[in-house]
């Protein structure tokens, strides 16, 4: 691969090294996409290992041919994360969500996703600042170690998500993806709260502040978020593109999405927040006003958009592991290294034990006894277990902490960017590897079925084809499916007569909302 | 709208600039589509026009708004032009196109987009060279002239595919869409070949070199497309991704078609010729390896991206008409200026009509009698409008070869890029306002039902609709439109018995092709 060649031999309109990297990122993640499917029913590999592997080994490849030179190209960049790979990833998770799961175990997922996130915080801030100094590292001042606790408190549920069955285990599967939505969201909203603390007069009040603004973050993207959704759905419907527009349509429903993300980020909210519930509320409302080809088409296209942009973080990260500069500038001795190492993981794994399993228990004693789904032990391994791995945000949010756009003169600096980039490998490459195999082990009476749910959509987000044919049959043949929908519906409402909520909720959504911004015309049973 | 203190507001991870305009194009984006759908069934206007003015309103908002700081924000970019905007609306063009009726005109389409540009080239750059000293402008050199040949010799046809209706006279249609593209491809590549003459050694061997690597140009990048084509048809068939992969299916497409188009701008090829063929392969042969729902998807969605590009297109270059700075550094006089306007819309004029005309004649007289679908004076007539808009390509090429990224200080480059997006302007303006009215009187047998064809896929390409509609008939119900379609055949070829290349095609086909890269079982009319 004479990559310097090529790039001399280049004299065209473009720059040049957008091109040139543009064609390698196509090339690879075509690679990507073929061995992913090649490697399918292995049962130690998946999709962000291969990709994560595959990354770094083009990485090493560009970093030989160029000699050391060009590694710089592909660097882990924050900003293209931010901007263009996270929203259609968050997007696309609220859009193909069971929306019923979901809102039914939303007490859970918020404490896991909220609460969890600040005790996990807590331990490895705490952990960080007493533990560190022993190994032999210091000189971080304190807002960093607190910016520590949020970096390696946001997990990365995907490779668990590949793993678990929707169908089997609805519950558990609807926890770990609601929970990795809102710990994204509120490590990043916590970050930037933490960010803004004036670390030299730190005192109880300052606490307050944080959960203040973390409170007033939270309402307000969130509202923004279903605003916007609901604005599409109004323009959708009122305007009526008719049945040839599908064009129109389409661009409309993503533009506006992806405005809504952007919107949040210029006014300072979490965008990951709102885009979710904007993703939620278009699904719910939006996506009845198009054409039947709209409808097809927005589903695979936004699953297949978030496919690649995951698939791409973990190329990038696989290929910035490589970036020799970082490895130079970190000048901490070796021992010192993997003591930081060995600190971290241990701390990542306590922080997160630490509330998996009280909030746990406090949900089973809290939840009716008519509910009967209580969070078994070997659940709760399992949630402990999803979000042990490490992923894109961390190394996002450690760049942005510890790194000016990209570069980093301080050796203290540079040994914990690298630091973060090697936890994320291994919790990534050993405890991804070791998913399956767990999961096997804790859930026996899967049948080893798992093999055939994981490929309609990698990204944690409910296969498209359950969540395609209900609407599909209920479009054709209304009568049918719609009566064996309401009698599920109703067996289900007889089972746990409790959330009311639901029900007012329901009732509301039905008189009021879905005349004016869309719907199915009968109620059944979205997921 | 507080433009700058929005800006000042925004302190969060991602640039600022970029989240900024970002959501300011996607905002005007919506805007757009919004208004040229109310604006649809309008007798004068179309989505071109409408994305033009509103670019044009949105540019003097945010100069007035930033008091002309930063109207650089939304400057024509021709990187983000030539990789990320031409690129989808080339490769829907080929995905979307009547394969039957482009190949069948070959011969015309390409005399008119090949040997018409040739023509129209030396035409402006003579007349140019000749008129420009003589309304008072001096200074460009020979090289300079040559360019502004190919520069207004590159069409827009975008405008009059918007109104012309396929199913009427689908013969016109594919004659406008092909020379469209063609000429694109054709301009493109004439002008690089220009840039690297050596104006100094100008002789009689120079034409033949230009002319020689014009063909090798030609062909190389052809065959390029087709083999990325058919091994994307060959990885789909071999590893067939089973039902559920729809996200591998339509990331590999798109990856594979933007591959295409990188891989020949890489190895100094033409990117649109190449992706163009490879979008005739890919909808020939991959398109039938794949899950229904993948069809319907990329259908859809490889139109709406085209649909967005162009929109975007438009909107920009609507913007960049408001860019003063290079207004400021034009210090030619007025009168001078308006002489230059006058020439050069003459000498498009001139070099369209002096191409159109004879090669319609010469196409009319080899066309065999039995096709009796010669080309009428009318619709010769409409031929020769619908190229006169100047798009994109120009303003991209002007920027090229006059500016240095965006920016030139020389007074002379800069009067020629002001009249660049003049003429751009005023022709698609002027001559787009008067295509719909002018049509109509020309074609008044078309019952006035264009109105309800051109809002499918407003790239030029074919409606959607009657692209999908007959596959799926087939695939749900193959006996009944397969025979239907297979008469149609029958008694077309009765009518035209000529065509043996066809024939053997399609026994070639038929025999080998098909069998190794996919297709319908069934032989139908593609259209």
């Amino acid at each position: 691969m004479d990559y310097s060649k090529l790039i001399d031999d280049f004299s065209n309109f473009t720059g040049r090294s957008t091109v040139v990297s543009i064609s390698i990122f196509a090339a690879v993640l075509c690679l990507c996409i073929l061995i992913g499917h090649l490697f399918e029913e292995h049962r130690w590999v998946n999709e962000s290992i291969t990709a994560i592997l595959i990354g770094g080994i083009v990485g090493a490849i560009i970093l030989f041919s160029s000699k050391g030179v060009n590694s710089h190209i592909l660097r882990f960049d924050e900003e293209l994360f931010f901007i263009y790979l996270l929203p259609p990833i968050i997007f696309n998770a609220g859009f193909q969500v069971k929306k019923k799961q979901f809102f039914h175990n939303f007490r859970t997922i918020m404490s896991f996703g909220v609460l969890g996130v600040f005790i996990s915080f807590s331990i490895i801030s705490v952990g960080c600042c007493w533990l560190y100094p022993k190994v032999g590292f210091s000189g971080l001042n304190l807002q960093d170690y607190l910016a520590l606790g949020t970096i390696f408190s946001s997990t990365d549920t995907i490779c668990t998500l590949q793993v678990l069955s929707q169908e089997e285990t609805p519950r558990l599967y609807s926890l770990v993806f609601g929970e990795g939505v809102v710990n994204d969201a509120t490590s990043v909203v916590l970050y930037n709260a933490i960010k803004k603390i004036d670390v030299s007069s730190l005192e109880g009040r300052t606490v307050l502040k944080v959960l203040g603004d973390f409170l007033y973050l939270f309402t307000t993207s969130t509202l923004l978020g279903v605003a916007t959704g609901l604005l599409t759905a109004y323009g959708l419907k009122a305007l009526y593109f008719g049945r040839h527009s599908t064009d129109r349509e389409i661009a409309l429903m993503a533009l506006m999405a992806y405005l809504s993300y952007m919107l949040a980020e210029l006014l300072q909210l979490s965008g990951i927040l709102t885009v979710f519930f904007c993703g939620i509320v278009m699904s719910h409302y939006a996506w009845h006003n198009v054409t039947e080809n709209s409808r097809i088409t927005t589903r695979n296209i936004f699953a297949a958009m978030s496919f690649m942009a995951e698939t791409i973080i973990f190329l990038y990260v696989g290929m910035d592991a490589l970036d020799i500069d970082k490895w130079k500038k970190s000048e901490t001795r070796l021992r010192t290294v993997f003591g930081i190492y060995g600190v971290t993981l241990f701390l990542i794994l306590l922080g997160r034990a630490a509330f998996v399993f009280p909030l746990s228990v406090m949900s089973n004693y809290f939840s009716s006894p008519s509910e009967r789904q209580l969070i078994t032990f070997k659940h709760q391994v399992v949630i402990w277990w999803a979000g042990l791995m490490r992923g894109a945000v961390s190394i996002a949010l450690a760049y942005n902490q510890f790194t000016f756009s990209g570069v980093t003169w301080d050796p203290i600096h540079a040994t914990i960017v690298t630091s973060t980039i090697v936890v994320v490998l291994f919790s990534t490459l050993v405890f991804g590897f070791l998913t399956r195999p767990l999961i096997t082990m804790m859930l026996p009476h899967r049948h080893q079925s798992e093999t055939g749910n994981h490929h309609g959509s990698d990204n944690g987000s409910p296969s498209k084809d359950d969540m395609i044919f209900p609407f599909l049959t209920l479009d054709n043949d209304p009568s049918s499916s719609g009566l064996l929908q309401a009698k599920q519906s109703l067996s289900m409402l007889l089972e746990r007569p409790v959330h009311t909520i639901h029900v007012h909720w329901r009732k509301f959504d039905d008189a009021y909302m879905r005349p004016v911004f869309g719907g199915p015309g009968l109620r059944i049973e979205e997921g």
